[in-house]
């Protein structure tokens, strides 16, 4: 209701003013949680890496594993993937994997949050890519914004099979001219002649069924290391207590630059797709290949025609000596 | 779409039949990631524990936070909280806290994901208690089952003020008898005396829109501590590989009798709402207490009247120089 949320949120902002808490104080408080929630993230991989490279093994054993985990994978995955998409997976994806390769790379100083995401496909009709690897940094921003950034990652569709129309490699081509340097066209914040056909190219195309694989297309905002470091560096300086340059306001020509970019994303939701693969899908991915057949299972149950010989729950083809307890429901 | 779903999931249990691993194996991994995920949780709780002291001396500054906090609450926490339940808690709750119990306490060994929930009131009107703490011990049974149980907490209502209508006075009643070990009825499995009588409460009582306050009833499976520890102790010799003595399955007369206790379980979802309190809501109230601020400042946007004096996406009553950057979206 509306009304009852506008009641509470004036409410917070009139507790908020009158205590002697000021905002900032809040948002100090929860950066120091953020970065406590770094460590751990960095101390969990440390962790668990001999356990994914185990579980790989395992894995890489059963035909079809990944296909089926991602077959079954909770909406926030699932709702991208298109019948045709799905066909391609299903017969050609044998591997599935994601690494924090900030840390696990020699520079064991960088980011664990920013994860690379690799696909590794058997030979297929669609594409010549035995990978497909797709890397997101995090990365924060000079406005405070912190998050995801990527790059595109060019596919070789195969003659008339490609997936994204055509989308995919525009932005690739438009991508390549940003980074030549040579991206600037006679007006600033006027798209130039490789964006012009990148937003044409969206304008003509229904972006509602957009193929799983136009997510390889996802860039974010566009915000480099250095200028990351240094706004890392000076929010530390702040909360230190010291003298720090005020943020320079964008100028309205960068505004305008960002909402072209903007605009030209063809998967605005690049970056949440990559935490559900990585946070979610990666870690479950075992609970999702069985959870499956628990449910078939048990729906089988309303069906059972009184043959004794099926035990109510659990998996067929399991022997008598191999009774493992049900999975439990894993703390996320 | 149930045939789609049937199809996967047999095409999975065929894809695991075919390969050389079993069941047991995937089992076995999943065990062992849930360990490093526990040692995690500790590493997580000693960490954090400094930064949740220096949060509450600075909450503790602004008034009906808590109250507020909860009326912003996530659906999984906010269907449970009555209209009634909010004008108490928004007129007499100070404070909420959540403690890992078995690792905070002397014995450093216990179970980290055991949590402590505690709500402080200011005197009021219905109960006389100042303090209402619930602990959920999280046990694994002997059928590898694991998760939160609890035990009925007691609130002293006042006069014609209870808000459960009697039903939490029965659950206490019910579960005394069951703990003084004198709660055999004549049949075992059939209900005795106090269960009879919360049993017809239950049945009398439309359980759709019951108080926030029946969550302290909740009790949920009957795992002692020293079933727990055992069950843990066969499981990690049996992934050893050591011989462990079989599993006892249930007697009909134990079924009937866990049947009977989760039919009188009046909050059957009591511990997942201890865990949306202390996984979501107390590590996240700063962001849900100032999300429901920036939200009505987005919407205000939406009525504008060309005032340039405002701010879209500050804060009211922020000052110039208190220019701070919006809370980043959390990863959890």
């Amino acid at each position: 209701m509306a009304q009852e949320a506008a009641f509470t949120s004036s409410a917070m902002a009139t507790a908020l003013e009158n205590s002697s808490v000021s905002y900032e104080e809040l948002a100090d408080i929860e950066k120091e949680f953020d970065d406590a929630e770094t460590e751990i993230i960095r101390q969990q991989v440390a962790l668990t890496a001999p356990l994914y490279v185990k579980r790989a093994e395992l894995l890489s054993k059963i035909e079809n594993f990944w296909p089926l985990v991602l077959e079954q994978a909770p909406p926030d995955i699932d709702q991208f993937i298109q019948p045709s998409d799905s066909a391609l997976l299903l017969s050609s994806l044998t591997s599935l994997s994601v690494d924090n390769f900030e840390i696990t790379s020699a520079d064991k100083n960088g980011d664990p949050r920013s994860v690379a995401i690799k696909f590794e496909f058997a030979e297929n009709e669609y594409f010549e890519n035995k990978v497909l690897e797709k890397k997101f940094w995090y990365r924060t921003a000079a406005d405070g914004w912190s998050g995801l950034v990527s790059e595109p990652v060019k596919i070789n569709w195969k003659k008339d099979k490609d997936l994204t129309g055509g989308l995919l490699d525009l932005v690739i081509k438009a991508w390549e001219v940003e980074q030549s340097g040579k991206g600037a066209s006679s007006k600033k914040g006027e798209p130039n002649d490789a964006q012009k056909a990148l937003m044409k190219k969206i304008e003509g195309t229904g972006m509602g069924g957009l193929s799983f694989f136009s997510w390889f297309g996802f860039i974010g905002r566009r915000v480099t290391e250095e200028v990351s470091k240094e706004a890392i560096k000076r929010e530390a300086a702040r909360r230190k207590g010291e003298k720090v340059a005020e943020d320079e306001p964008m100028t309205e020509e960068q505004e305008d630059q960002e909402d072209l970019e903007m605009s030209l994303e063809i998967f605005p939701d690049g970056d949440d797709l990559a935490i559900a693969i990585a946070e979610d899908l990666w870690p479950g991915a075992i609970k999702y290949f069985t959870q499956a057949q628990e449910q078939d299972a048990l729906s089988d149950l309303d069906f059972e025609s009184g043959d004794e010989d099926d035990e109510a729950g659990s998996f067929q083809g399991l022997s008598d000596d191999d009774e493992a307890p049900p999975l439990k429901k894993m703390r996320s």
